[in-house]
């Protein structure tokens, strides 16, 4: 069994960010020469997450505008109160999820027609990371 | 170390529908015969997703009703200026989860008392797939 | 490759309450001697979530106000035709997540700065359970 560990770092200019990172993980992939196993993919801050979902600019906007809708910046949370403004950052990373698990088959991401990986950052304009553990034979 | 990977078929009647799959999980993770470890269920389309809860009518339609309220079909969604009319179901199965891993132990799903496992069908009459990959000794 | 399973219990004296577990998943990832994997966290009841976010009272109080804003207690859910009262348990669930994955380098979590792992209860005051199944080598 290999088991092998890599990381994405991100800083992004603007504070709200969708950044594919399909060809990121699949390149990790490869490097870990794991033919059959998974791929964990984990935001490790708690501002930003990892799904996946499709690569259209339109469909990118409405997921921003949505979170948006359900989880709106500027409101008196009440975490803001230990000086951070970024609650809502906290609640939309957890809309869109955390992490996720991508199979590898046969040597690559084992992904549908329209599967893309996305780093989802709410809280951006710092140095942040990914985990990118591979497991398997 | 064993790695087994089978694909579960779906092509619904209606355009949403959650369907119950504890079963079939339950049998490729019988044919793979790992004794201890985790399956991954992952929807592998965009417009699905994979979740574990109560095989309950009820609540089912409960989960369909909230769905309808926090992302609603019919809005003027930029993704349907691609010539797409499902962005609404892009948002549903982001709430839902597209993926879910169980954990196996002595030879079976090591499942709660009511836990059931359903795929999750938010743009369907179509051939859509479900990756299940079981890892383990 | 070794697997070790263990599980954590809870019975919550109010029905909603949100418990830190890292140390406990720390102990039963040192526990299992693996120093390079993954650990499975997943929440074995229905009406009970597990994810990873800031320890801060003030965030885990935004959390539990904006969850009942999106999830609403006391409506009329058809699941309650059943007998049952806690359909909005349910689905606030559904919004945290159920379970997560955590990445182990090194003999430890591989956690960010500031993530922590949470058990969040929705219908406590009885008994409940997580599993935690460590993968690795």
């Amino acid at each position: 069994m290999k088991v092998h560990t890599d990381y994405l770092w991100f800083n992004t200019r603007k504070r709200q960010e969708f950044i594919c990172i399909t060809s990121e993980v699949a390149g990790i992939v490869k490097s870990s020469g794991v033919k059959e196993g998974t791929v964990l993919v984990s935001a490790m801050h708690i501002t930003a997450g990892v799904y996946v979902n499709d690569l259209e600019d339109g469909l990118i906007q409405d997921f921003q505008t949505w979170l948006e809708k359900l989880a709106p910046a500027g409101l008196s949370y009440r975490h803001h109160q230990t000086g951070e403004d970024n609650a809502d950052a906290h609640l939309k990373r957890t809309i869109m999820g955390h992490q996720v698990i991508l199979p590898i088959t046969a040597g690559a991401l084992d992904l549908g027609p329209w599967e893309q990986i996305f780093y989802a950052e709410f809280d951006g304009q710092r140095k942040k990371r990914v985990v990118v553990k591979v497991m398997g034979i």
